[in-house]
């Protein structure tokens, strides 16, 4: 690992005065946060996570665009992305050079009792661990279903909710994984209570039949990945069906070969579903890999 | 406001050598939180906020009964109890003597990508905004009802999704809130997807009908009250029976009285529900708040 690098992002989001500086550079190792902020105090933010493979940031803007959706449904000042998307590359050419690096992006809306206090922001870019990327993109991943206790129209029935924003409140997305590693598995799927498949919780599924390649409309409450939207380009190219459509659950085991798809693992092929062995596409999961770190934005 | 008190919690949790320290004051107007630490990165971690009322911490047991109940849920290592008390007495006992105030105690659960690292703990103390909630207490909050998006009986059938813990995810419960603000009330209360009420954002549900007071059975996804606890007291001093069951989202239009009741603001009665003025008993009312702000543990 090499060392991170830290900038915070001054002139974050309209209709907030302008500070002197746009975005400047901190001490990764030191502590920035008050305890008071309300990111450690109610997880009451929006964050990204972007690969940056080569000195590449990959899929920039969809992340950008999706950090601002995730500002509106949390009724956050709209980012500034010109400023941020400087922010994002100066940070990542500040890092020393690595074939994985990524970039964590944060917004927490400020001060706990304090709204008249503007929201924090930054950017951390560190090294990825490849190896364990790696051995989830050839060896592949065993999933476990688990519902998230919601239906599949949840974001339109009850937007407070706050599905389908990638916010600071990830206990649950955190506590699935532990469960899938307490189970015999790597990873997990989220499933509606009306029998649809969601997404993982740090990815989009993706799955092969025939030869057409279905992922879960992003309107059930789930992120639109970043990633797979790069990989439906990469499967159009391939002379493959590209389609968003409700995926129920009992379509899994009938697929020929499904992917959780997500910025820095990129694509890991699934190998097993609540401990039974699933069908996997080697070949053109290497194709799919191949495509997705070679993207130069 | 007077200034705020901080404590950092060393010697925190079982299984975790123990440092030189048990606990020690910190500057609570520096930056105090690395940017990587999963408070501010997942809201993964557990908190309480406990009302102190003339030096006097309140309902402290049932408090910290339910920070080592989350911390299990969480599958945090289960915190030093005898440690926290003397941490947060130490720390309510340094802050300048107020009528209220309040400690706001957290453990997240370490730092991202570091597994081996220790979680970070600390106790906040300090005034609270008392015109505000004296204005809950006697003029009353509107409140409207919003799905939680879940069945009664989630924390049985999906635990991942860790429903019944008093995590630092709370980005939905002050959406709910902003949701509220939004439309013309003051305050939430949620509701099961199978027409049960569930709790308010920050508070429990009490309920009047005759000469029966009910709350909804903790079972269900909501958190144990602490406050709710305490008024259970008063009114069962009071003559009342006092009863945990399920209560129907139909049952709230008839009953006598209606109050959120929470560690801080005490008990506030209900004065409308989705714009319907609903009765008060501002007798009941004073006697419970009277009550609760006279306890001395």
């Amino acid at each position: 690992m090499t060392d991170p690098v830290l900038f915070f992002v001054d002139d974050l989001a309209e209709g907030i005065a302008a500070p002197a500086l746009r975005f400047h550079q901190a001490d990764p190792g030191a502590a920035q946060i008050p305890v008071m902020n309300l990111g450690p105090t109610r997880g009451d933010g929006i964050f990204e996570a972007i690969s940056v493979v080569d000195g590449h940031i990959q899929a920039f803007d969809a992340h950008l665009r999706r950090f601002a959706r995730s500002a509106r449904l949390l009724d956050l000042p709209a980012p500034k992305l010109a400023v941020w998307r400087d922010a994002i590359r100066t940070a990542v050419a500040a890092h020393r050079p690595v074939p994985e690096a990524y970039a964590k992006v944060i917004v927490t809306r400020g001060t706990e009792d304090a709204p008249d206090l503007p929201p924090l922001g930054w950017v951390y870019v560190d090294e990825v661990d490849r190896e364990a990327q790696i051995r989830a993109r050839t060896r592949g991943i065993r999933v476990v279903l688990l519902s998230r206790g919601y239906r599949h129209d949840i974001a339109q029935t009850s937007p407070w909710l706050l599905q389908g924003a990638k916010t600071l409140s990830y206990a649950v997305n955190q506590s699935a994984l532990r469960w899938a590693l307490g189970h015999g598995a790597d990873d997990a799927v989220f499933t509606s209570t009306d029998g649809l498949v969601l997404e993982g919780p740090h990815a989009s599924l993706v799955l092969k039949r025939g030869d057409t390649i279905a992922t879960p409309t992003p309107d059930q409450g789930i992120l639109q990945g970043t990633t797979q939207l790069s990989a439906f380009e990469f499967f159009a190219s391939a002379g493959l069906r590209t389609e968003y459509r409700h995926v129920a659950v009992d379509e899994l085991a009938d697929a020929d070969a499904l992917w959780l798809v997500s910025s820095i693992r990129q694509a890991a092929p699934i190998v097993a579903i609540d401990g039974t062995a699933h069908a996997t596409d080697r070949e053109l999961t290497d194709r799919l890999n191949a495509y997705l770190l070679a993207r130069t934005a």
